[in-house]
C-alpha cells in the first residue's frame, strides 16, 4: 500500500472538502491509497452515522465512495502520466455523476473497506468503480464519473477566495 | 405546503437516521413536506459543508436527495392508500439505489431547495426523481429507487436494539 494518502497531496486550496480535506476540521477525513492496481480506503463510521439502528447511513456510504473515487481519478491520472502527485501541473477532479447500489444493509461498528478500480480514463473524464465491504461482505457498489476541475477554479481560486483575498488587501 | 414533516411521523425506532432522524443529535435533520403533487425540502448547509471553497460538498447533496426521496416514497405510499402518515400499518423505505448528476457547482451560503416527484409506485418499490436548486438554478438531479424496509426490521427492531433491550432487562 502507498504510504501517503492521495488527499494529502492536494494543494491547500483543494483541502477544505468536507469528505476528504485535511484542512476541514469538521470533515470526514477520508484517505485513499494505492494497493497495486486498486485503490483502497478504510473508514470508521462514528456511532451517530446511523440509518436504522445498527446500520450505516446511506448518505455516508455515498460520500465515502464519492471522495475515494475522485481521489482515485486524480491519482490514476498522475500514474498514467508516470509522475508523482506532488508534480506540476496539478490535477483535481469534480464529480459529474455518482451512482450507488445498496446491496445489503451495512453494519455499523466495524471498519468499512472501499476498493476502487479505473474503468475508463480519457482526456476529459475518468470513470471509477468501487465496492464497499464490511467484514469481508460487499454491501454497496458505486460508480463515479469524474471530470477535471475547470481551469479557472484550478488557477485562480473561487470567487469566495478572491473576495477573502480582496478583503485582506483593504 | 403540509405542516408536519414526513420524517416527524416516523416511529422512534426509525428516527435515528443521520440524515433525517429527529432523535439523532449529530444529524442533518432533513425535513420534507408536500407541496401539491411535489415534495419539497429546504436545506441550509453549514459553512463547513464545502467541496472546493464556495461550493457545496457533493456527498451532502447526495445525502439530502437520498433522505428527501425515501421520505417522499413513504409519504406517497400513504397518500396512494388515502391514509395519514400516523396510521397503521406503518411504512418505511430503504434506498436500493441512488443516482446523482451534478450539473453545475452548487453555491454555498444560500438555502438549497429540493423538489421531488414520484416516477413509479409499485408494491415492492417506489422510484423518486429530484431536482436540487440554489437561487432558482438547478444544480443537481437525482433519482432514488426505494424499497420497503424488510418485515423483520419493521416489527422486531435490529439486533442492536434487541441487545440493548436485553441489557435493560438484566
Amino acid at each position: 500500500m502507498s504510504e501517503k494518502a492521495f488527499q494529502d497531496y492536494y494543494q491547500d486550496h483543494f483541502s477544505h472538502c468536507y469528505g476528504c480535506g485535511r484542512l476541514n476540521e469538521h470533515g470526514l477525513h477520508i484517505k485513499s491509497f494505492w494497493d497495486g492496481e486498486e485503490s483502497i480506503c478504510i473508514f470508521h463510521p462514528k456511532p451517530y452515522h446511523t440509518a436504522i439502528p445498527g446500520y450505516v447511513y446511506g448518505g455516508l456510504i455515498a460520500s465515502i465512495i464519492d471522495c475515494h473515487c475522485t481521489g482515485t481519478a486524480a491519482a490514476a491520472t498522475y500514474r498514467a502520466e508516470s509522475r508523482e502527485m506532488d508534480t506540476e501541473p496539478s490535477v483535481r477532479f469534480l464529480t459529474a455523476s455518482l451512482h450507488v447500489d445498496y446491496l445489503r444493509p451495512t453494519p455499523l461498528g466495524v471498519p468499512l473497506e472501499i476498493r476502487a478500480k479505473v474503468k475508463e480514463i480519457k482526456r476529459r473524464k475518468v470513470v471509477i468503480a468501487a465496492l464497499l465491504s464490511a467484514q469481508g461482505t460487499v454491501c454497496a457498489r458505486g460508480e463515479v464519473v469524474a471530470v477535471h476541475v475547470p481551469e479557472h477554479l484550478m488557477s485562480k481560486g473561487t470567487s469566495q477566495d478572491l473576495t477573502r483575498a480582496k478583503r485582506r488587501r483593504k
